[in-house]
């Protein structure tokens, strides 16, 4: 997701811009984009709870040898993300120093946000999408020729109705939810979307208390999307989005399903807190102004046995586990309690 | 204590002006005030944690009939606290609308910070001392005449060397501590203050885990002073300055230490936490621009059994507790987890 240079719009609540160029990369190729191993890169910032969705996608899958990966920095200006991580500042395979280098190339006059996470076809240097709901649903359903052995079923047909339903309200309440809270431009705004975020929030603690997984007894499309909002909670939502009635290590249910899956291979081997706080502590200034990163909290937790395993369930069900991270996508150890 | 404007100065530590006016009121008189029922009024507000020590030592001491209270508003300008509470916004002893007038009775130019807790000469309309640290003390060794029956000892003569050497520690590292986090100029600044608040409370965690009070087996001054920072420890000082290794909540010994003064008369009998957070979120808006005030935490963890009577220790010594507070300086129920 991108960050527009205002956040807070005093009195009124927070509208999420939910327009997304919706080209679809698909086996038909109908919207002139085939799938095809090499073509496409993923443009992500570890930092975003958004393009963390595909990242994790992309690792349970295994897709990571068909779509390749570029990484912004977590802080950007009012252009937008950039490759300030690559060492001469230039992604390696598009030669762009920032994003929105890929979404000129294709429209000269764009007039939205550039965001996280978009898929760049590599001949043209043009951006196809930066539609995320649909990105990972396409990597299950249109990318299976290239899945690993042992990838994850986790869109299953049999269970859309339910992942939807689900999901549309994970949205609202929470995935969205947070943002409501900390960028509301009013007290009742506020008020209003921390009450729905956390009647959410005990809605999953139930659910959540005697299953292992939110949909089915596999990891699904659910789980992956509550995910990326739950393990940036207690590090950034719970102070700086003044999400507060109490952290998310104090909801039982929910602490143990968020650490079964950073357990879980594809999960908390994706996640680099240092960037997760630089990023919302330094790019929102109109919350933070004096741009000081809390050193808190302690991420030991995340480690500590979950015991989720009695309750069942197979988090991929008849397949079986990703592998380990490549070197070169590995996150930095200091950046994380699993290094 | 009162807030300048500015709190944050760019690139430098969070310096409190430590400057007090230091009159004291004495059984003796030698600073022209003497001990007398009736004479003095204190002032406070009840969000201040400096102010709190003084409220609480009233209570405990059972000062409330010797030294009326004023008590002003969470909130206030750059002038200072106000007697914004009061019916037409007048303190009715004094007749003042700011605190500030106080001080001006007493110094037409009074050049430094209007803070409380004050104790201020009602005949006279002056200020006699603002020095919160011997403000205390003195109700413990200079008022005893007019302690209720059964008043414990709150600054035994055997027991001041360790009372004052924790103090000391407690102050820096923790009273202040937390302000030195939240008003931090630079990130290591910042990151300074964090570590030795954590490590100082880690050394309380210890300390506390097989004694139930931190000086001797009694309440003393000592636990007055690190209490009224406890207190506010994961509705302010967490999110708001920071400091956020973990909250109180999380730190067992201690935890359980806050919630048995809270249960114990005079200390939770004090606390208005809505004022408390209205104070921080709104005066310091260099640090919460958009002046939202967290609905959270959920609050009634501080009624829940704490188990402390097992370490032993007499809360009150050979006396006993204060009575119920009085109908006029009862906290607003909405406003307390008592209510």
């Amino acid at each position: 997701m991108s960050d527009d240079a205002t956040f807070v719009k005093p009195g009124e609540d927070f509208v999420r811009d939910s327009s997304y160029i919706t080209d679809r990369i698909t086996v038909d190729g109908r919207d002139g984009w085939p799938v095809e191993a090499g073509r496409y890169r993923l443009v992500v910032s570890r930092a975003c709870p958004w393009a963390n969705r595909a990242l994790i996608t992309r690792r349970l899958l295994g897709l990571e040898d068909a779509i390749s990966m570029g990484v912004c920095g977590p802080t950007h200006d009012a252009r937008s993300w950039t490759f300030d991580l690559d060492p001469d500042g230039k992604d390696p395979v598009l030669g762009y120093e920032r994003l929105q280098q890929a979404f000129l190339a294709r429209f000269p006059d764009y007039p939205k946000g550039i965001t996280v996470p978009a898929l760049v076809d590599v001949p043209s240097g043009q951006v196809v999408t930066n539609d995320y709901p649909q990105m990972t649903i396409d990597m299950s359903l249109e990318w299976t020729a290239h899945h690993r052995d042992g990838a994850p079923e986790l869109y299953p047909l049999a269970l859309r109705a339910e992942i939807d339903d689900v999901a549309e309200k994970v949205f609202h309440d929470v995935n969205n939810g947070v943002y409501k809270c900390g960028f509301a431009g009013s007290q009742g705004s506020y008020e209003e979307a921390y009450d729905a975020l956390f009647a959410r929030l005990d809605w999953l603690e139930q659910r959540l208390t005697d299953r292992r997984y939110l949909v089915g007894d596999t990891l699904t499309e659910a789980d992956v999307r509550l995910w990326t909002t739950l393990v940036r909670f207690d590090a950034v939502y719970h102070g700086h989005f003044k999400a507060n009635r109490n952290k998310l290590t104090e909801m039982p249910a929910l602490w143990a399903y968020a650490r079964d899956l950073f357990q879980t291979p594809g999960f908390g081997d994706t996640q680099d807190f240092a960037q997760i706080k630089e990023h919302y502590y330094l790019v929102h200034n109109e919350i933070n102004p004096s741009g000081i990163v809390p050193k808190g909290p302690d991420l030991r937790g995340w480690l500590t046995p979950h015991g989720r395993e009695s309750l069942g369930g197979k988090p991929f069900g008849e397949g079986t586990p990703p592998g380990p991270v490549s070197a070169a996508e590995t996150v930095d150890p200091a950046h994380t309690p699993l290094g």
